[in-house]
């Protein structure tokens, strides 16, 4: 008799960004006249057009594929040697931090790679996540088994949540507990906060000290314009030892349809077995890789490589700086409107405390019927979400600015 | 402290591939005058220029993206509503075969699928693999936890493995011992033997009455050309409620580089949770892709649909028959030579049994040095591939040509 994984019976409701859309159909569907104006500041999705040098990579590797001296078969499972070079060069050796081509790991974009990370542990891990946190952490681990069952209101039992509130600035404190597995995001989704370089030295330090592992997801890294905020963890003397970094080229080149992302594994990166061996964990990144996968589709690879030309990172800059002016502008709309308001600046998102009496998926649906406009909830972030909803800057500008209006309006 | 996952340690030595690889690589670096000489017919890659129906559908979808009011970002996790309808109508209910659109899951190739699926089951199951076999489903397990340690020779604890001899014409039979999870492959990888339909409804039949479950790789269907053998499982009646295809356009439509595969995921078909209650998979592989995943890139999902168009089917049917011939001159060359060989009809697969006094490493490895061909060593996909190697017949045909006149004069 087949029997069941019932770990995936722990997951309570849907996944967010799927029920989100649910409620917007099933308005639409009451409202059918507003459909033309909904504006969706919901789920964090790009809206402007692919960079022009990555489309014409593109193209043109897809048209290598129509000839036999120039077709391209199975490539390696962890990406092209080139582009995998031209990746650690433009986003770390240029900047002086070391890393080797061969500890860049391409996926088909950081969402499965933050899931597929676990896949290289145990199960009797404590796993630290911050609260409210990127959903796909936590679905992840309940799916793989690393939880108990839902606390009613949100969370699993047996992983340890780092608060991050108005309080604490919404920066996850070091945790009194020990913990083995540390899942960090910054810019932060959903709050739009940054990890100064201090905090961040002091989770690394944490970190060598308990021989814990740092999961430092970085999608957002392009955002941050202030230099003093580091961009990478391993601009952090010691990161090398205890940390892997996932980097996504969908915010950056506006590849969220395209699929391109990719992990830092250092070769000093180590576990341990029960028995206390001492084990790198490239070797079974890199074997994990070749046995589940053949790669990213050739023609996506070579369009992520183009984001480093100088046409492709002029291109990028644009798109990022489009972005963040209209963070912008959705945040100092929530301040003139009198809401409190964080982040969108170095991040492209805004984290907004909802006015009472609502709660977050009430002022959800609150603002969907009276602004027509599409937020995240708070709350489906986790349970610190609560109060607070997330707000997108990834639209166009003429649509950012109507939001705004709507916003100012709305009781 | 970061505990890691020991069952990868049970790996034996390398993924077959690389392996393959590193001693073609070792052999050259020893005889670098044959490195232009040298005709792969290992790996089993294709080789010929993809479907012009797809490249151009590619770069059509491409440039779309290149255009604010064409742009596509995230997509449906598994897969765009109407490429979805495409292939269950082309694939299935043009035959005859009940498939909705919904239960056809798009993914970016069968390797990683037929390891993701066991993420849906416990560990308790007995696994069924026939011997020898495509190494991915074995390594896929072991990284799970669903074996013990290796075997010395090859082969693991904990899996029922279903000898593939000469003496059964190298079709798994039915085990005594009940198992609750059993991969199928037909045409098979690597012996090119194809399942016949009173065998596979004796499977269906043995799974209904097991509640087990069988997953199906067809990834080589396209090369069925009797029209007597199945080339879905879902041909057989009761297949909806105990088997899942995985399905592949790597051969058909020379996707390797591209990464383009699918599953038939029933709605019908349920596991058991240890209670005794039946669980329908289909919410939960949904839910599996889309916490895990965005889904396949957007342009190939329209190469992978292009391949359904007229001038597509016909590209394909093209590539198919190529290979096919290629496949056909391989084996006559090898029965001329007076080997032992079977495949190569409705397969792109001929398996040959080694002349004494090899083995099937030292075969690799005389064939590599006298001939300067690259075959697959049948040990590398089992115990029971000891003593034979696999020819793959993905080439151009004057290497084809070339590969059957060198081993003519090997001794």
């Amino acid at each position: 008799m087949a029997s069941v994984n019932e770990h995936y019976l722990k997951l309570s409701a849907g996944y967010l960004f799927p029920e989100i859309a649910r409620r917007v159909q099933a308005f639409l569907a009451e409202c059918p006249q507003f459909s033309n104006e909904i504006i969706r500041c919901g789920i964090g999705d790009v809206t402007e057009p692919l960079p022009r040098a990555a489309v014409e990579a593109m193209k043109s590797a897809t048209e290598e594929l129509a000839h036999r001296a120039s077709f391209k078969g199975y490539g390696p499972g962890t990406g092209y040697e080139d582009v995998r070079r031209t990746i650690a060069e433009g986003d770390f050796r240029s900047r002086g931090l070391s890393v080797a081509d061969d500890e860049i790991f391409l996926s088909d974009g950081s969402k499965g790679d933050c899931s597929s990370i676990m896949e290289l542990f145990s199960h009797s891990n404590r796993i630290a996540i911050t609260d409210p946190v990127y959903p796909a952490y936590v679905d992840g681990n309940v799916m793989f088994g690393n939880t108990g069952g839902p606390f009613d209101g949100g969370g699993y039992e047996g992983l340890v949540y780092l608060p991050c509130t108005e309080a604490n600035g919404f920066l996850a404190q070091i945790p009194c507990a020990p913990v083995d597995l540390i899942y960090l995001c910054s810019p932060s989704n959903p709050t739009g906060t940054v990890i100064p370089r201090e905090q961040l030295a002091a989770w690394v330090a944490y970190a060598r000290k308990h021989r814990a592992i740092i999961f430092y997801d970085a999608a957002y890294e392009a955002y941050i314009q202030d230099p003093s905020l580091p961009r990478s963890i391993f601009e952090i003397e010691g990161a090398r030892e205890c940390a892997v970094e996932f980097r996504s080229f969908s915010k950056s080149g506006g590849f969220t349809g395209v699929r391109c992302g990719y992990t830092v594994l250092p070769k000093s990166l180590c576990a341990w077995t029960d028995g206390g061996q001492q084990i790198p964990l490239h070797p079974l990144w890199t074997r994990r890789w070749n046995t589940r996968s053949n790669g990213v589709s050739y023609a996506v690879q070579r369009g992520a490589q183009a984001l480093y030309s100088v046409d492709g990172k002029r291109q990028v800059a644009e798109l990022v700086s489009h972005y963040l002016e209209n963070a912008r502008l959705l945040h100092e709309g929530c301040v003139r409107k009198g809401l409190a308001a964080w982040g969108g600046t170095n991040a492209p998102y805004v984290w907004v405390r909802v006015p009472a009496p609502f709660d977050s998926w009430a002022y959800f649906e609150h603002i969907l019927r009276e602004a027509r406009v599409v937020v995240t909830p708070g709350a489906g972030f986790g349970r610190r979400g609560e109060g607070f909803i997330r707000i997108s800057a990834f639209n166009s500008r003429a649509n950012v600015v109507e939001v705004v209006r709507r916003l100012a309006s709305v009781q």
